[in-house]
């Protein structure tokens, strides 16, 4: 731990060898199930990360900003679907990209933004709503081929549907999982055929999310499958059987910096801005807290949860709230603390201190934030 | 709103006549109750923010991070009081501020941190309880003698005792504010006067929050009042009767991306990475979802609430959940989001755009982020 100890806390840690094995086992899966696999960079935001885990070599990515697209862009990127449905106010941005080479596609689910996209040289592709959670056109809505009319005519070029089962992380069993990739699949699928009918080309199938992907039994007609969060998960993940604890790749590092001995709390250096405000777990079957608090080798504690956050402040406790149980954690011991969110937890960081197999620091990689 | 128009969403937007506003009346209400008014400067973390507000002067300062003072101390600042305790690992840094000519003031709550930032030449003081929902030591706690102790005979020098009465955002009614304000202040002032009885200096009685500086009626006994959140305030100190909706500065700007009709839903692309994660106003007794919803201009819509977010996507729907009471808001509508707490939809942010009076962008003000 002499390592972790040159670190000023808190500070993102990121466990390359977990990361390695995260992409390893869902890019497998997935090669195996037919579809190709488009990371979502939105987790990671770090040219580091997803160069790690391509190999270096640039591949098809998602991202959810145009400032992702980018600085992908920048690097050689040059297939990137952007699955967050541009405001008018971002299209000049957006053709910009395309004119520097990019083949960007984005998603619509509207005759509005569908004729606002229109005159751009990129590809659309028309958001299904599978789930109900969000965005997109339920798989039978008629308002589907107005889309389509609406994109014709103009330098877009409709590449086909996607969807996003984001209810899928509301799941309550492996199985409930397996039926919403299923249900995610047939909404794309049906989709894309109701396009085809019509005369309209839907060359591409884009489906997924972490637990869907990870669940899913059957792609037939899908073109890629999309996720993120699984190159690092998350306790939110780990709460539904999507990975266990220790799958989970990054966590924050923190000190020890008082106690309140008769409530039982150890008080670190790691608050709210350094876990983030994402209370993900509130919901699920165990409440984590604002994340479930490991040794400095990254070994969980047990019960032990960060009960409560301010900016700077994590409050630690034993989750029966008896102070007994609170183990002895002397001022200054160094904590890692494991998120509910990867996506949220990474976002308050600047860079990934990374890990090797033996717990020691090999590198340092920037990540970015911003629009 | 021509101007408005012209930003790329999301993008957080300052209203400087607030601001000002925010700044002249708690500055007038404190120095009419005698204190000094220390600005914690870790809600909008901008030295253009901090110089607008001192009028150009470095005046005395909090910050909740090294980097913080770092910052402010390059630009001339230099009475700069660190409210997080250091852990060991920082005081490399502390130590180097103080050494570039930088009046250093951190806290300790025990002996342990008291002994560690002993030889350092900085001045301390003790962190106070005194309402049970954090750090510190309770003003009877024999402990304090014994910390005093410590910090004798190296370079560091007590200066004083400090508390922060963060159990005031809980409080329900102005006069549990008050309450609270008079239980913040006669904490600090016993302690401080049990110090000097054993013999130790204690010239600095520091107080503050934004709620009990807003409502304490006597400060006797304090030599300074702490608070940041009263400059941009926020829906969390508007729902406990601290400002009310209009005194808000700070908003996320966002635009509709599309409806789900039968929901009553409009989606924007303000998710919580423009909004945070922050759902202070959940337990207070009207939640504001993610962020109450105002027109381009900054006028609410009644009842108009962002009632879930995704990372990019915001989700306004009425807070009845009646898809008929939504209003009309075709897709490409500019709203305004305010946040419920303010440092935390900040700290999403790398810049201010700057609203004059009449609703023209005159500036855009960076802020900083990280440890």
């Amino acid at each position: 731990m002499n390592d972790l100890a040159s670190l000023e806390t808190p500070a993102l840690l990121l466990d390359r060898t977990r990361l390695d094995a995260n992409w390893k086992r869902l890019s497998e899966r997935i090669a195996a199930l037919g579809p190709g696999l488009r990371l979502h960079v939105k987790t990671a935001k770090s040219l580091d990360v997803v160069r790690r885990l391509h190999g270096g070599q640039p591949a098809p990515i998602c991202v959810s900003t145009l400032k992702e697209a980018e600085i992908f862009g920048r690097h050689g990127y040059r297939d990137i679907f952007c699955t967050v449905a541009l405001a008018p106010n971002k299209l000049a941005r957006a053709a910009a990209l395309a004119a520097s080479g990019i083949r960007l596609k984005v998603v619509v689910d509207n005759v509005d933004l569908a004729r606002s996209v229109a005159g751009a040289p990129i590809d659309v592709l028309i958001e299904i709503d599978s789930d109900g959670h969000r965005a997109g056109l339920k798989p039978d809505d008629p308002r589907l081929i107005e889309v389509a009319r609406a994109l014709a005519g103009g330098s877009a070029a409709l590449a086909g549907v996607m969807t996003h089962a984001g209810a899928s992380y509301n799941c309550e069993s492996v199985d409930g999982i397996r039926a919403m990739a299923e249900q995610e699949r047939a909404a794309a699928v049906h989709a894309a055929a109701r396009l085809r009918e019509a005369g309209f080309p839907a060359p591409l199938v884009s489906v997924g999310s972490t637990p869907t992907a990870t669940y899913a039994q059957d792609l037939s007609g899908v073109t890629e499958v999309r996720a993120g969060v699984f190159v690092f998960f998350d306790l939110v993940m780990a709460g539904i059987d999507v990975c266990s604890a220790d799958d989970i790749a990054i966590s924050v590092l923190a000190t020890v910096i008082g106690h309140q001995e008769d409530k039982g709390w150890a008080l670190t250096d790691a608050g709210w801005m350094a876990l983030s405000r994402d209370r993900g777990t509130a919901k699920q079957r165990v409440d984590q807290g604002y994340g479930l608090v490991c040794d400095a080798s990254g070994k969980p504690l047990p019960d032990l949860i960060v009960v409560d956050a301010n900016q700077e402040h994590g409050i630690v406790a034993h989750r029966s709230g008896d102070p007994a149980r609170l183990p002895d954690l002397p001022v200054g011991t160094l904590l890692r603390i494991l998120p509910n969110h990867a996506c949220a937890t990474a976002a308050q960081h600047e860079r990934y201190q990374v890990l090797d197999g033996t717990g020691r620091i090999e590198a340092a990689w920037e990540r970015f934030s911003g629009w």
